[in-house]
């Protein structure tokens, strides 16, 4: 279950030197959504400087400040696993985000494919999922999120040592549990998608000696199920869960 | 990429000897949703008769008929693993229930908890979001919903041949896939409601001989995430993603 003090992930540098003053829209909710008022605690954090207990010291009009009174927390990355997904549409795409954040993944990247059906990735929003889910789920951790990509791009300058596993609807049918057998962080989890990959894409990506494709069952599963599924056994196989 | 061709769920059954009417809703999404006329052909399933090409006979105001040609699969059900949880809200049951659907469930199973939130449950409403992931995600079976029952009672009567997975936030944190070596199905999977399972719970759950507990990481995942989560490690581990 959630802590019920508030979270806040803040960019500013966390220190108790000096007040911090929250953005307009971080001042509105804790003072107007959850009425807090001077004094009142919460709980704020980046991926650079921890966790902190602040409080809040200045409730004005204009501006809200905040304190940081002790440190209740170290940063906690994520195994080194990025995801990479096509880009869905609007809400699912928000919800694809949150739950990959949740799941745990260093980074998050954007991937054009030849399928992929929306135009313009707003990275401001992708991000702003990515600190919801982060906040929400007690990470002291937010996943970077790079800029979209072509597909060739990708792979044409992908650092070999970082294993990139995709899930291949068409692939042979072997356990995902034995092909990961042997691989190990850093590694990227990459999801197509709804129409799946081309030929043409699945022909580039298994023709790299870095890349290794995952089955994910007989039935086929929509690309936010693929998402959460694939990172899931991912984590399970190679990741922390088993730390 | 789903087939373009309609699949509809039918209870009746799929006999190419007479023509089926179909229910008013139906009839109304076939030929005024997608606009299709006499002769047109659609996908009918069911999970006793397989599926069926076939094409729409009468289209009346009143009654849209259709007449089954040719058995196009066998029914296809997924490993013998029952998916018991704790029903959420609204539109996150719906969710949950489309996925535990899509990633193959034999019977979905509600079960009331200290902190289940979820006053009624809509046994039809959820009959329906199953029958509609079946539809979309090509699948020729549709898991069977059980009325709701208290954990108390679950566990009282439990089938002790059946091993019941459960998603223990708690736990010590060993790898789920080492603590489900050896285990096969029949097996169910329990995920809790939103606040998790209370220590009375959760020791009445861990007294069980046919009681195994997993750990899926160290970040706290949501409850809708958790579903999807265990379905899919539990899938890998000893369902049908490796045969």
């Amino acid at each position: 279950m959630a802590k019920t003090t508030p979270r806040l992930h803040l960019d500013a540098e966390l220190t108790p030197a000096h007040d911090i003053a929250l953005s307009r829209d971080q001042g509105h909710y804790l003072t107007h959504v959850l009425r807090l008022v001077g004094g009142d605690v919460v709980e704020v954090f980046n991926a650079r400087d921890g966790a902190w207990l602040a409080y809040l010291t200045d409730v004005g009009k204009k501006a809200v400040n905040i304190r940081c009174e002790r440190r209740v927390g170290d940063v906690t990355p994520p195994p080194d696993i990025d995801y990479l997904f096509a880009p869905l549409k609007h809400a699912r795409l928000d919800y694809m985000v949150q739950k990959a954040t949740e799941l745990g993944v260093r980074r998050l990247r954007p991937v054009m494919t030849a399928r992929t059906i929306a135009e313009r990735v707003n990275l401001e929003r992708m991000r702003a999922n990515a600190i919801e889910a982060a906040e929400q789920c007690n990470l002291v951790f937010v996943p970077e999120v790079l800029e979209p990509q072509p597909l060739a791009k990708v792979i044409a300058v992908w650092e070999p040592s970082r294993r990139l596993i995709f899930c291949d609807e068409t692939g042979v049918r072997v356990s995902p549990l034995g092909v990961l057998r042997g691989v190990s962080p850093p590694a990227a989890v990459l999801v197509g998608p709804e129409g799946g990959f081309t030929e043409d894409e699945r022909r580039l990506l298994k023709s790299q000696p870095f890349v290794t494709g995952i089955s994910l069952g007989p039935r086929i599963l929509r690309a936010d199920t693929v998402a959460i599924a694939a990172l899931a056994v991912v984590q399970a196989a190679i990741g922390d869960w088993g730390a």
